[in-house]
């Protein structure tokens, strides 16, 4: 099969007509089929099961910080979860704060008090006429969600093979109205990027017009290798060391895609001054977060090795499924040239671009033949994809056989709304 | 021995030499006890330890509305954690949201979704110049903290016997900068005040100024019975709906004393108006809260009458604590007049007002002598008890046997500090 784009009136009608029919037959089946978040499947959620069981009548409940962790107390998070994620994340320990079931939560909360109470002795952000944000887009939108719910102007920063687009980035922190940025450094949500040294590093040294200005570092997919050749992200926290930016950067991370999501463990880990103007909003909000829940993923996991070792079943589990879907998308669309993608390291995501104007058309073909995909544009900042043709593929919660028949369908709807597009 | 203010000098200086050796004596053990917060007792916390087990491998994580808890989604709780909440506190399932570990937290949430978006038309609360918020006191420090946090203007209601000095409250809400009130309406915290029927109906029945009055029901001790004559409380929602004051309470209610504090389920229940207001907030906080802890809880009670039953073991260990407490006050401090106190029927504390201007004095004094009291003053907004005088006993945390001779202390101190005014 040529390029679509070299082919002729006749050729095109006659692929349009082709297309049609498998869409047809799809459709007649009475789908029912989703491809569109980053939930992990039962089999993955099945890994995890002996977490529920890990403390009973008999367990200790008494920690190094804490008497008895079925007991109020320890706003910070037990010593020993604290040193888990340190660990995961290479800091120390006084660095991190272990929070609730959703570091979605976490960010969302620390928005809320740089809005309330601002740092650096600027303005609170929501006294302020106008906060501008950097969106590195696409990106993900739940992301993009907090920062317009607290009124910020979103910037969409472009995407490189190497992450965001640091002269852009560089250029962009010159306007004093630009507060922050959202980051996903390691197999970025959806492209599946991890960012370069060099990106890091130039992180790390931004100098940035206002003195307030905060990096979100979302290390959502940390440890979430789904490929023999894993990514490796360097440290940002090293790398502020070097630059005296520590006070820039507020990390984030959960157990969410380790364990279970929604009754896993989130964390972040910032610079000690950070952390206090955190916790004299934390000490207001609660009096701590579940402990029990803390030591049940310690003692889950024992040490770091044992969640390194706990990730390579997940890994067993979604390796096949993501080269399932690239190699599919390989076989039906490489030659049509009506798609390119990113064949991720890890993560959650297969991130397809498809021909410029198709995104939304691909989007409502596949929910007609029952294939429920990302809202398309909803990795850009206000849902707005400017070339609509970003697609974001989430190939971890349908059953496998499911999955293969959902692209199939993806791939005959990529097609259909390319020709349809060189027919017009 | 005759009350104090009836005694002469030369007597006051007998009784003043006779304490100070009693406390010396105390002080020379050198003893480290806590009656400062309203925890739970080890005893206690046993009591619930099967639900660390409730669910296992072989549990079906399916529930009515939710095709698996231990994945994300179900941004209001599993509908049967929403039911078991909506039969506790009587109101039905479409005005409960199930969220995360703590019921503070989900207060600090509410309030401040009304400072960033606001209500009824009006403008956001954080956007004003001014907001004046009602404060029944004594009352819950950590109450009164969020709304110290947000910046408002905090306005002392005195206690009655009855709840909230209702005139001054009927009062005070013609100011249409005051937007609301904090009320803990059963077994109030710390005197064990149960609202009288008058008393919430003339809450549900307020005119306030302000379009966008709310009040904040915190019924942190619904079924917190330690009494074989347990008070009653009648159900606010049935009372506005009288009244169309619908839209003017939020309640809030958590398992964190019936099970585990810290690792329990909060909820709150508000007309479907108000909860679609904060779903638009939560909807970008969260994708949703713990929902495998919702269905422990769920499986453990089974249903209210189950969560009720469970109630009765926390009385049977109460109980005889609080007797303890409320005999030895009578048997030391009833003739000298040094003290009066409330004899609760449920909640977590007993209310001590010693002789006007020495509660400091008897919290100085009780610290020196190795018993750690709630600070004097923290009963009352900005920490200023006018009077000071209230003192919040919690008689729950320590062994009996400590508790016995933390009171024994506790009554030294109170006798001491009363004469050594006396003697000025």
């Amino acid at each position: 099969m040529p390029n679509y784009n070299s082919m002729d009136k006749e050729a095109l009608k006659e692929e349009y007509k082709k297309l049609s029919e498998q869409y047809a037959a799809y459709k007649a089946q009475g789908l029912s089929l989703n491809m569109a978040r980053g939930k992990p499947g039962s089999e993955q959620l099945d890994i995890s099961n002996d977490l529920l069981t890990v403390l009973d009548k008999d367990s200790d409940f008494k920690t190094d910080d804490c008497p008895d962790v079925r007991n109020y107390g320890g706003l910070c998070g037990i010593d020993e979860a604290r040193q888990l994620f340190a660990d995961l994340l290479g800091v120390e320990k006084k660095n991190v704060f272990v929070g609730g079931n959703s570091s979605l939560n976490m960010m969302f909360d620390t928005m809320a008090c740089l809005c309330e109470k601002g740092c650096e002795g600027q303005t609170p952000w929501g006294k302020l006429p106008k906060v501008k944000w950097l969106c590195p887009a696409p990106g993900y939108d739940r992301h993009f969600g907090v920062t317009e719910y607290f009124g910020f102007e979103l910037i969409t920063v472009p995407m490189t093979n190497e992450g965001p687009d640091m002269d852009k980035v560089e250029e962009l922190v010159k306007d004093p109205s630009v507060k922050g940025i959202w980051c996903v450094p390691k197999y970025s949500n959806p492209q599946g990027i991890t960012y370069s040294d060099e990106t890091v590093r130039r992180f790390a040294a931004l100098k940035p017009a206002a003195p307030d200005f905060k990096i979100f570092w979302d290390n959502a997919y940390i440890v979430h290798d789904i490929s023999d050749t894993p990514d490796s992200l360097l440290n940002i926290f090293d790398e502020v060391k070097k630059t005296g930016n520590e006070d820039m950067v507020f990390e984030f991370c959960s157990t969410s895609k380790i364990t279970f999501p929604g009754a896993g463990v989130a964390a972040l880990a910032t610079s000690e001054k950070n952390l206090e103007l955190l916790k004299q909003r934390y000490n207001f909000q609660t009096i701590g977060y579940d402990k029990i829940n803390m030591l049940r993923h310690v003692k889950y996991f024992g040490n770091l090795q044992g969640l390194l070792d706990h990730m390579q079943k997940h890994k067993a589990v979604l390796q096949p499924r993501f080269d399932m879907v690239t190699d599919m998308l390989s076989e039906n669309l490489t030659e049509c040239g009506a798609a390119s993608w990113t064949k991720p390291n890890g993560g959650y995501f297969v991130s397809v671009d498809v021909t410029d104007g198709c995104a939304k058309r691909v989007v409502a073909l596949c929910k007609e033949a029952g294939v429920v995909l990302t809202g398309a544009g909803a990795t850009y900042p206000y849902g707005k994809d400017p070339k609509d043709s970003n697609i974001r593929v989430a190939p971890t919660y349908p059953p496998t056989e499911e999955l293969k028949t959902a692209m199939e369908v993806f791939c005959v709807c990529v097609k259909l709304a390319a020709v349809e597009k060189l027919m017009k």
